[in-house]
């Protein structure tokens, strides 16, 4: 039978960095019982994201984080839109190279992911943030 | 009942620039009467694309439209495919760095979109142009 | 009657290039016989990634190859994940630039592209590499 499963999911982040989500995303997709489907994952939010990424050397995230600011400086002559502070403009930018949603398959009970694949949460901002993402399942329920 | 609605929308576009598309797409998200499913939003073109940004302050188009100039420049001398206007090959990268499509959640009626979030047509041609979008929700019609 | 259908399509690829997966997605979406839905397509690595671009002329995924080479360049000083290559923290970040997942549509048992869009695998790594993408169609079979 087909059916939708939706969870709001809160993440407290605490800086400029990549926060891995995979678990609670995996523990939705079990809760929600649904064996086949299709998973969408928002991030209702301008200045934070999600990626796809390695989840097996920290330090290639650590590398994504350096590459992104040297791409897109804080400090750039051009910025018109200052008022939220110098970090503000160059995450809205960062959020539009990457991803606000992600839309994954489910089979057979089980999130398809590569083995070195992990679902980060991409904050783009310094300052404390609560971010909230929107897991929504569509599929059928074997049950 | 699960079922599925399709709609075309044609934009002109006026040169290179974010174009606010939100309302078109609630609108369509109405008359879909579709109370919770997802919506894909697919662009048929590769020089101008789709992304979600902030909708509150115009400046941070503005902004995001001059990163992505001076991120990819008109004369770069590896351009090979330069027979459609100097324009056109930094509009196909600029593509690729963005998105072709975008999947969204409609929940209880709503589309699910942060406070801050609109949808943007980004074009990165200058002449003017005819622009097709597919817009398509597949979900549950509770009426 | 709402359906789905899946299959796991494997691709040999031989250095770093632009690989048109058209015509083998085109394939799954007829044998699936679903003729109208969702097409979700992940490429389950996070070196390799996905676009959709112009299929017209070859000089335009000459274009966008040398762009990223150039905008990601293999020898930064601040990469500390080097033990894999010199080639493979540039991959995952272009990974990053680019998609892991496509979301199309499918109506009147017609893929939804434009005239001048093509599917390709965006090979990120120099050596010979095995790729595993997952093709998932939900929807309806009118047959």
């Amino acid at each position: 039978m087909f059916t939708q499963s939706f969870e709001e999911l809160s993440i407290k982040t605490n800086g400029n960095k990549l926060i891995k989500i995979t678990e609670k995303i995996l523990n939705f997709v079990n809760r929600s019982k649904i064996s086949n489907g299709i998973l969408n994952i928002s991030i209702l939010h301008t200045s934070a994201s999600l990626i796809i990424q390695e989840n097996a050397d920290d330090d290639v995230q650590k590398d994504i984080l350096n590459f992104y600011d040297k791409l897109v400086p804080m400090n750039e002559d051009f910025y018109i839109h200052n008022a939220e502070g110098k970090d503000d403009m160059p995450a809205h930018i960062k959020s539009t190279l990457t991803n606000t949603n992600l839309t994954l398959s489910i089979k057979n009970n089980k999130l398809i992911l590569g083995t070195w694949q992990g679902i980060y949460l991409f904050e783009h901002r310094f300052a404390k943030q609560d971010r909230t993402l929107l897991l929504h399942i569509l599929g059928e329920n074997n049950l």
